[in-house]
């Protein structure tokens, strides 16, 4: 027994695990007082997330295949930080793979969680300046497009929809505050 | 064996179900070609969540433990919505229970996927307002706080990484969004 907030959780047992995530069912007491249970998805990566911009005010999108949800999704560029590597070293090798791109200026935009009912997915985004562009070295398992859009287009994408993954409307709307506070081009 | 974008998905085991996800596992074919797996968590709701705000420029915040991170969020209204169910009429009924309002103006804000890489949970956002005060009744595995803030100070802690959950900062990005292209107060 073991007390979690308003909740208690009476037993864990472990029901699926591959490289990237450990699925647990819990026998819990829920808030009210009655019994319960908890199906908990953990991820064994941290997501992290960066929009790059250049200095004609440009940023980049990666265009993949979402297996899961079966649909084709244009991102900010993104990947999973291994538990003890430092998310900002892990987003600029994810960056340089994904876009061959090359940054000088790295700005955390802060943390986020993106599926708090049932997983633990916890993640941070960064805006990126100072870009150089290097040679793109995409993992096997990706299959990607990469293209150059104006910066305001990306977030007009992030507004009505037409960008639907969640870290990728944070990346860009948070990048859009921080430079309409640092006197960045929006 | 099916096609499925670059993917060939072999074989799907089923490993666990509860009320609210299946968990698959899948032997798939890379778009590289190698031999791979894939966990897919499916969930059997969809996502709504929505940005009330009343004619003072207030908006509401539901402060909720949130048992897979063990941290506790303020975030804006959301909640599952059944499969056949509609998803305006769904986060009504969510928005009466977690805090009472009603709203009599409706904005549909689009769609959002939130963990892509695992998950195939979507969901779409909404702007409330016309909004009138009725009677709280959460759901007895909620325990949940309510606040009305200024809007400005929700979105302003959507961008500074106070709020966390993606729905919520996609829902007050979004919602500032429209306001500023609709003569709203932001």
């Amino acid at each position: 027994m073991k007390k979690k907030g308003p909740w208690i959780q009476k037993t864990v047992q472990s029901v699926y695990e591959n490289p990237w995530i450990h699925v647990e069912h819990h026998d819990v007491v829920r808030p009210d007082g009655k019994d319960g249970i908890y199906g908990v998805v953990h991820f064994k990566n941290f997501a992290v997330g960066v929009v790059p911009i250049d200095d004609q005010g440009y940023t980049w999108l990666v265009g993949q295949y979402r297996y899961p949800l079966d649909v084709y999704s244009w991102e900010i560029p993104e990947g999973g930080v291994l538990e003890g590597e430092d998310p900002q070293l892990g987003i600029q090798r994810e960056l340089a793979e994904e876009t061959g791109l090359i940054a000088s200026e790295w700005v955390e935009l802060g943390g986020f969680h993106t599926s708090n009912s049932v997983c633990n997915e916890s993640g941070r985004v960064y805006l990126a300046r100072g870009i150089s562009q290097g040679k793109a070295h995409p993992d096997g398992d990706e299959q990607i497009a990469v293209k150059r859009l104006p910066f305001h287009e990306a977030v007009e994408m992030a507004r009505d929809g037409r960008i639907t993954d969640c870290i990728s409307v944070v990346g860009l709307f948070r990048a859009r505050e921080w430079l309409l506070r640092n006197g960045g081009k929006v």
